[in-house]
């Protein structure tokens, strides 16, 4: 019979051959490690004490300290974060394609700058969440309780920072990002998303919103809400045709309650409010209240 | 062209204008800083160690070892809980609150105090919901499983320690316990419902049970239940009204199956079943069974 | 009045008294340490960065430095396994059991290299999971994207680690691991539930697969969905009976949406799709479509 | 030519084999692992945050939380050392030793509870040897100072500790305790030297005191100074005869400068001045001052 | 006879009398932590990976990133060390003084920009440091393997950065600061001695530098080597008078090998050259070569 | 006046030009980071916890377990150690070096193959010098406390798995293992040290070995004590001439005492015994005995 040690060995081999290996590893190019969750989770810790100073980071003073606290954080997260753009786009590359790891160092570093300039106005869109937030939830005591405590804000600050990455063209970054929110909270919103502002999600977990879904201003959405796609084409070889737009339009001031599931490319008008546990795959009318039939 | 680094510094300027960080930043009173939720994880850690040693926290080795662990572990909750309800006292207080800084420092050992001489009574209750659980749950193997595994369970204990806390009238604190919980098993208990005895939730993720809520002795809620509010009066100047019962009473011996939405003040009779993804919004009768229409 | 010192103390001596802690304290045989979520952790680390080198742990530079890399993991992995398999097996030990500590010790010993000599095969199923899951998702740019970030293919891997270990008859550790992925994704997978190759899970918080459930090849279930129990006979006493096949089989390529609850001993036949949010406790024939009404 | 591979198995075979390994090897009985290095560091840790509240351990805000602290302190104190003294008494113990496990666990628990009545006259001692420290160095600016950053009030605090532990019996940890404070400071002195009050050493790195030396009060030391011993009688073996005094005795108000070597069982009398960098292998009489020949 | 449990209980009382801990215990004024031993390290790390920025702190991949590594680095730095720098000033102040808590912070901010500004004159001298290491030793192989390895460097770099801050008034930090050296070289040079360019030690191991030694450009000491006070005035009270010139002045380009003494005001000529293990207490003429006798 | 913010970009600037930091400034070639300080650490406890198994690393629990052990620990150090050696090699290289990182790479794996089949004989050196401490030491309780305890023991563990990695060429890697010793004993050997078998250090502190140095089987040294080099001839530029032999050479059977000074190519003779505090520049005849003049 067999001896432990003798299976242990001889499984060591198997898993070694490139056989077994060829799809399941990956070998870095050029020296660079992959994207770091470690790394990316520091780096939107610095997002936040630099979006909420005071409330995530270090303590604040005096207003006279938030300059030197936040020129801090910029400084290290220009450091971490081009060194992860850096890595997100090593990965992503062919390895044939001829544009030098040198080439892309500068990429990273103007990519890290150009991200950090709308640093401010994903404050500004932030501080409007927080505020809708506030207005609609008789539980909230006040906007620091809703900026500490609410899980949504932290899923809705990932995906904002997330987005402004994507729309910058770095590659695999962005998903991690909103993936480290969707751990933490259940709410899965895809960076490629457009939202507005004085968005709402309460409570949140089960929530999903896909890549290619729009919504308006005003919006409140809550837990286990779906905005997804119901089929999709396939292409000559029977694969799923990317980037077409598959997922539902939100206009402003729309209320869906919770469990609801909205598929596909259709659109929710103006003020209509979605009542809970339905599953709609069709345009709802500017104002239309629906709910599940009894 | 503006280079990197000018881009960068002068995004540091940006943020830190006073017109920007105004309604971001939180800047302490009183040289304390916000409450800690990496304190409040260990606080959490100790409460479980003392409701249930030799599950969490160090081995226990015999009885006589428990009693030297249970005081080691209560005075050091004494250290740890009076520094945080502290942090919560002067986060809620009004800048002009003439209350020193000195007498709430006192109040906050009194309530530490007072919330320890309920960890006795919270331990009954506890075993209470690990109990019914185990009967309702074939798939358990025995009590230990349950109390070391199930997620519900974890959440239930958050759950009955931030709502002893808010009863005490400890602002803040309660609210992130219950956040903690919510994000590792995705069960949402606000710490103001009122919760009775032998309490089951089975998997969990997706439920949300809100601030007013009342739920009697032996009720069990599958995952995705919501219990929440339908629609709240504001007041005169359009913000809601806080404070209002405004979430459903669950009588004892009630079953709610997975994803069903039980929305306003309603009433839920004893003994009913309520089936998997119904949207309900009005009362049902003691020992009613509905479920979704087909 | 009574001093907070004083009730302090007088806490511990209740929270220390026989008839408080009899129930709710685990009092370790053996010197045996209960089994460590913190080693289970590192455990499941290094399922993955065998199972998929270079995606997690190492850097792995070029293919000679494969087999090094995983010879390493094996014989760490051999190590912290037997010790907690064998904090399993003594936790799960009735006391007045005659099998011997040493026995169990080498019992451990056999289990985890037989645990082992399984991880090619968990490797070549975890690729089909990653294919298909590739082949289904027009938002995913590559395998890569997949492995790394896709938070379905985390808990499915897991799963089937757990499952494997449930097979060979460790006890109280596949849950363990199942629990760990249910908190990090919101995924439940029952490490008793049989799984096919080419398994999908989209977005997935809220899913629940149960003990007993079946699943064929090329299956795909949306967030939320439930394959879960109705209801289950009960013995003599009361209790609820275990072991009894209790959950749906769900056939070959069959598409669930999302928030759809399946329950009982069911059978979704072959290619069937079930749309979302509904309630289903009947079989649904091969090949059947079926949506919410409206 | 033999491979890499290859030659490593050879030398993992090789360094498995018991005649290499017999007398390198320490395997554990009864499950106890070895005294924990990290554990002790904790106790060692507790102890200062006792002795010296607020310079060490929690910040103390008023004289009301210093009893709460030293409560914890004290009683999680009381939980570590019990179980690494049982370390120390299993590690120590013959294998043919009649005494068993049970009744070790039951000394262990009684030596730590003596210990713990020893810390306030440990405490007293302390205040001397720091009060004698600040009369005799010029560069001292106040007490706080010396306690908070003197090596030599750390040394002299894990001795005083150690030796507590040593007369009491407890095999082993007491040397690990010192080691400690030698790694850190430079300074090495046995546990089982006897040493009085009001008790200095100046800078200290290189100070070696030996195990039967004896020190009178109010004796200053200063860097690299030797108290050892010169030669010893061997048994009939040829092995060094344990516990015979073979070190120097040191009376009261005795000043020894840097980099002396006083070897011997010799006593140097009471006010002697000894000059730095000299070998004194015979008795020095009272009041006597020596210095290095020219 | 008395019980374990109440022997701890009756030590917890003693050691939290008045009486016990009055001269043990350090209350902290205005909420203030005492200095951080963990956040003083964390600061002279910053310090080295500005001074010798890849060596230390991370990776530099070109010239273009210094400067942003060292833009946060400086930040960070100088939120840090300003609330150290905070620490210090409170701790060492009287309870009656008047200066307010506000006045101190803002002193804290400007003598942290002002230390901040000499780092460039800091990493000149210390260069020539490395300079006169790498010329004096035949067993160096680059200037690299000094900078990272030498334990020499590593004190004086503490020592020099420790320097600056008691020049510029900062109390009780600087102490801290070289005494960290001490324990990781066992080389103890005061923060206040005053030292040249080019400044040597080799090996290190209990060398010592009094508070008022000063030393010439091109020094170089062994191990061992002591620069002292020999005795010293008592002021009326008789404590020692503080602040007197009491240690050596050693001129430019001298020598002195391990293990020798000197001790008190006294000069050690220009280019003089001590042999090792002497003892000298008088002034020794230029170009003197002084050995020990035989 | 100058305001602090502008003093801080100031600075940032001026460390920043090419200037300032060209000398103290390390880029890394070939992206790869500096040897890490951690990492070494973590591969000398390997070392540590391969020789001397259970007394380092994870518990024995029987001697079937130690194989799989020391598989597992021989495995990592050959990660890690391939690692390091590849940064020595690399740290090292000239710039216009050919040899490419490939081959580098190949060298490191070979190399740290090679080392690791030394370790048997490691293990066996160690060992006799495990038992001369015991034989020479009255305090000594056991072979374990001295393996566990003495940190003569650690420092030679350090320095003989320095001295195989130095003999095999490894640049760099060797000096920062030896300082790792001396940092935390005291004791500072030169990694190029030629170092018999039954060697013992008693205490330790202060005890510097130099490169050349040459020492026989069954030497006894005590603290303080120096096998250093006088003086060094310099090449034509002034720079000291690198590699020749400049230490004692000490043979069999010799013991040094406390802080004795032996300097130069000179000769101890078999047998002879230094008496403390004495400087030694000329040879010593076989069998001698000399003493500090009195």
């Amino acid at each position: 019979m067999e001896t432990d040690q003798h299976k242990i060995s001889r499984t060591i081999e198997q898993l070694s051959t490139y056989e077994s290996f060829k799809f399941a590893c990956h070998q870095n190019h050029d020296e660079q490690p992959m994207p770091s969750i470690e790394v990316l989770e520091k780096i939107v810790s610095l997002n936040r004490s630099i979006l909420f100073p005071g409330y995530f980071g270090p303590s604040i003073k005096n207003a006279k300290t938030i300059r030197s606290h936040i020129a801090c954080a910029v400084e290290q997260l220009n450091v971490l974060l081009t060194d992860q753009i850096l890595a997100g786009l090593l990965f992503n590359r062919n390895e044939d394609d001829e544009e030098g790891r040198k080439n892309l160092f500068d990429k990273a570093q103007s990519l890290a700058a150009e991200y950090i300039s709308r640093l401010p106005k994903i404050r500004e869109q932030l501080l409007t969440d927080v505020d809708s937030t506030f207005n609609g939830d008789p539980a909230a005591t006040s906007h620091s309780e809703i900026i500490f405590c609410y899980p949504a804000i932290r899923a809705v600050t990932n995906y904002r920072i997330a987005h402004e990455l994507l729309l910058l063209g770095v590659p695999f970054i962005p998903r991690i990002i909103t993936e480290m929110a969707h751990s933490e909270t259940g709410i899965d919103i895809h960076p490629g998303a457009k939202i507005g502002n004085y968005f709402t999600i309460d409570h949140g977990t089960g929530v999903v919103i896909g890549a290619t879904a729009v919504i308006g201003n005003n919006v409140r959405l809550y837990q286990g809400v779906t905005l997804g796609a119901k089929s999709f084409p396939l292409d000559e070889d029977g694969n799923p045709i990317k980037g077409i737009p598959r997922h539902p339009i939100i206009e402003d001031n729309v209320i869906i309650y919770s469990n609801a599931t909205i598929l596909g490319r259709i659109t929710i008008g103006e003020g209509a409010v979605i009542g809970g546990n339905i599953w709609v795959t069709e345009d709802v009318a500017k104002g239309a209240r629906i709910v599940q039939k009894k």
